[in-house]
């Protein structure tokens, strides 16, 4: 059975994404791209890196029969993301990879994104979309909210450390070194080949990135209790990558321990030996997450570090992932794909 | 039915990238890893971002039994290939990636490698590599020598101009700008990231890179009489990739036309509307080939350029494509992932 | 004797590597700084890493008193810099870094820029400003017209060869391959790292590029007869450089031998021995330009290959040196410093 | 007054650096360049980046005549440098950029570096480079131990907050992120383009880095107690650069208020404005250190943050700022220098 894909925002970089990812998915098709801002063009056009695929043309959203479609990605900005969605039918399965369900709290949403939520009744129904960790209430949901690539990242390595109690839970410390391609495809200054490629800085420094309400909520609901970490991202002179950097209170391993037991199953998470670090290179334009943990030499203290691609772990590849769940298909379809190196 | 796969030299960024595009190939499966110098080895230890496939450990080429071999690829350094290909079984069928069977005439094997060959006999049964121009003898052959990636570049750009005989066969400039990965794994001064990532340079300049043994190999075969080229490659700060500016005298639309009508079925090759330049960045870690023609402002003069990924479309790729037609299976199977962007 | 100095447009990159070059120039004193849309920022502010300097705030050019400037440095965008410099006292030393005054023809100039000159009288009265060839005329000259940084690197391997006919005046190619901050600080999408760093590309082919303009004013003038070349520049994912691969007709060693003529004298200008290729790793931030010469195995067939800097040599650097002329100043004063490698 | 300057290991990036900015200096003279395994060669075969310069030909160590050089810079591999220092005469000024006398016990030495110091006696005598902070003793110093770049960076943000008493001494963390030359000219699968250029990853973590043996001292000296702290570097693909990330305990404006009082009349190291961060670009190619400091949302602790090119504040610049103490010059001489943007 094939399913009818749309996608909205297509012509973004985590739309593209999405498009390169499903190419060769076996049960997929595409068979609508939204791009209000380029309704009319071939996704060539746009993304002249495509051209190969047999694709329909970008319309307006409105022009969308949405009766046809079995599953719908919105790859729009936040804030568009939520009025879009309010307005498309209320049967129809949605992953949304914007920011604008990913907080359940109202309260939560207003605060870290400056705007009170448009559609507070759809925010409750959505589920969180990181899949190893929601993958029940994934294949069940209508709605899933992918989370961001950032967020995604420092929960792999904290998550089953707050959960299984073997860390301080005040003292967390997630200094994190993201690719440009994150930043989507912005025009801005620092995002300019001559600033950025030898070019590298802190930014949203202090605890103001909007990912920290995702860790927030998360962290918290694992730990009963109020947990709020420190987070410095960073950009990197790279186009696809996250390395999080976690500095934690425990025994090394114990964590390494535990970390390997929450994964041992998962198809795409791996914990490396006890003492290796990843590196991005290895997982570069796959769904793969690498996990590393190392103690320091001071006793009690330990670095655990995650690399996964932003676009793909992070993004879309996600995406695809948890609409593999809401379509009762094998989780990892048209995820297997081996990271593109050098 | 599933064949089974060695890869001498696996250990290379060739035998990477074959590892690579195999692994989501339905009808092969990797039985043998040769690489000497690592032999006892994981994959994964060796490169990393292959860890999630289960692969046989690196051996030494003598510790392979052959008989139970479908098909070898060789990605072999050069001169070390034809002595390996040699003492292994005359019925294996084999993928040559090395530069050791692709001319066919011994003289000029010696005049651009410097060395006598040392399989003067296997050299005559080798068919040359570039398979959308000698797929039927492909499909028969047991031994192919995969093109050089400039060369497979440059031919694809030039021999339908050639054959067609609607350009100066003695005004022909190839200028070519490379990928680092090009150049292999070695150990060198410019291609560290210090020196090469703001540095860029011409090598080989004046006619003496070794892929002009192709050219003039193939050229002068096409045209029935010695066609020499100008051929500088260029090397230039990025990982994959080649574009290939070349300069012909004939008429644009002609040439345009020529061109269109050469690779309008081919899976892989794509020719641009008249007037559009490609971009390597629009087929990277694919193996898509996209070809544009722009008529100069000299009346006569025309422009022709090319845009590969070198580890692709450029080796690894055209040696799966060209094991396809060898193992009677779709050509295209295991190749058609779209190109990795941004 | 200090010489004040002003720059108009130093929000730019231009504008930002003539405050860099200056800074340590021990006759000038930067005393004004025009910025219309940043009026009222400090350099500081638009480019933190020319804090440390004591400089005056950006103004608007109204603002400026440029009774107590003695030169000024117009690095404003093409047509707005005639129509600033049009209403500039007529006394004032200028040195322009547009291309609003380097074609001296006004039908030529409505030809590349697709708008009628606003300051005809003044265009006749622009010196062309590559220094090397144009080196009384600047230093008597009241406005000096910086040329384009391709055309600047293009002539430097072109200008002498044809003055001394030694080549083939109808079969000159230039293949250039420029840097990225030769498009300056323009937000657009194939500037963002994500797309540039892995990927380049011809643009401007077959002739359209601007600064032909220039080579056929230039050549033909030098040539006393019309001389059209081949021009295609690549956009190459690095920050600084221009190479110049030019491919003439002509012997190797009399070309050479021209070009180590024509510089022996230069302060800035090397001819590598022959059969060496330059980089542009070994020019990087500096106002230096290295050329070299290399046969082709094609009898008559000659490769000639520049790099140098293009905010430098290519812009700031050569408006500097122009300025040092026009005030008397020694030539290369402020302008030794060695490239910056790695 | 004009100072003879040698420089041993003169084939190194380190080396290379310190032509660069004595080639500009206006009362030094390199008279020697010692560099055993390129002897014979000119500075212009090795680094053509510096071939405008005229140098004396690299020769052996023993081929120099030190009774005429006033000052010897000795930018030789660790270990080496140790055995080379040794038999200079005693009476030499010597600024050595290697690690082998900037730690002065004997056994924290050989615990870090593996071997027992080869000159016990000089090791007593060295000076620690860090001029901010030893600028009396270096002044006075025959023999001045530079010291490693993360090292000075990390020095930079902690050593005031220290001496000041206003963070927690056991709750210190430097997340580092090093550009690549840092790693010197050495031949590495993963310094190559193809493997870093998209790849970043930390090395040396748990606290097995080197450097730490400086921070380990240093610290401990100046808080009259131990003090150890986190540090992990990360290498990342760019070639100049150190970003230093340090997570400390303390009130944000009071570790403002230390770092301004500190540097207020330092030339080359700028404290931004609270709450804002530095970025690599800024510095580049010059000897500048930017330091910011922001607070974090949780109360009580502050991100402190620095950048510095690593070749040049990091090692040969303040080599040359530590060799104008030592000869009674300007400290500032020749390094005045504004960074290289974009």
């Amino acid at each position: 059975m094939t399913h009818k894909i749309a996608i909205l925002g297509a012509s973004g970089y985590t739309g593209a994404e999405l498009v390169r990812l499903i190419a060769t998915h076996p049960s997929m098709e595409i068979t609508a791209l939204g791009a209000n801002s380029k309704a009319g063009q071939s996704m060539a056009e746009v993304f002249p890196h495509l051209r190969h695929l047999d694709l329909p043309d970008m319309v307006t959203i409105e022009q969308i029969d949405f009766s046809a479609i079995d599953l719908c990605f919105c790859a729009l900005p936040h804030k568009t993301s939520q009025e879009v969605i309010k307005a498309l039918p209320r049967d129809l399965k949605i992953v949304d990879l914007s920011a604008d369900f990913r907080l359940r709290d109202p309260a939560a949403y207003e605060k870290w994104y400056g705007n009170p939520h448009a559609a507070v009744e759809l925010q409750k129904e959505a589920v969180y979309g990181l899949t190893e960790f929601y993958r029940d209430e994934i294949a069940g949901a209508r709605l899933v909210a992918g989370t961001g690539c950032n967020a995604a990242t420092g929960q792999y390595i904290l998550r089953p450390l707050i959960a299984a109690g073997v860390i301080d839970l005040d003292d967390i410390i997630l200094d994190l070194k993201c690719a440009v391609s994150g930043a989507g495809r912005a025009l801005k200054e620092n995002l300019l080949h001559a600033e950025l490629s030898e070019g590298y800085h802190a930014y949203a420094v202090g605890g103001t990135h909007r990912h920290l309400g995702e860790f927030d909520q998360e962290f918290s609901a694992i730990a009963g209790r109020a947990v709020n970490i420190q987070f410095t991202p960073h950009l990197i002179p790279a186009n696809r990558g996250i390395l999080a950097t976690g500095y934690v209170r425990g025994e090394a391993q114990v964590i390494h321990d535990t970390l390997v037991a929450t994964y041992q199953n998962e198809p795409f998470i791996t914990v490396l030996p006890m003492g290796e670090a990843p590196s991005t290179r290895h997982i570069r334009g796959s769904n793969f997450c690498h996990i590393g943990v190392v103690a320091d030499r001071i006793a009690g203290r330990v670095i655990v570090i995650a690399a996964l691609d932003n676009l793909t772990k992070g993004s879309s590849g996600q995406a695809l992932q948890n609409a593999n769940l809401m379509l009762a298909e094998p989780e990892t379809t048209g995820l297997m794909m081996a990271p593109v190196f050098p």
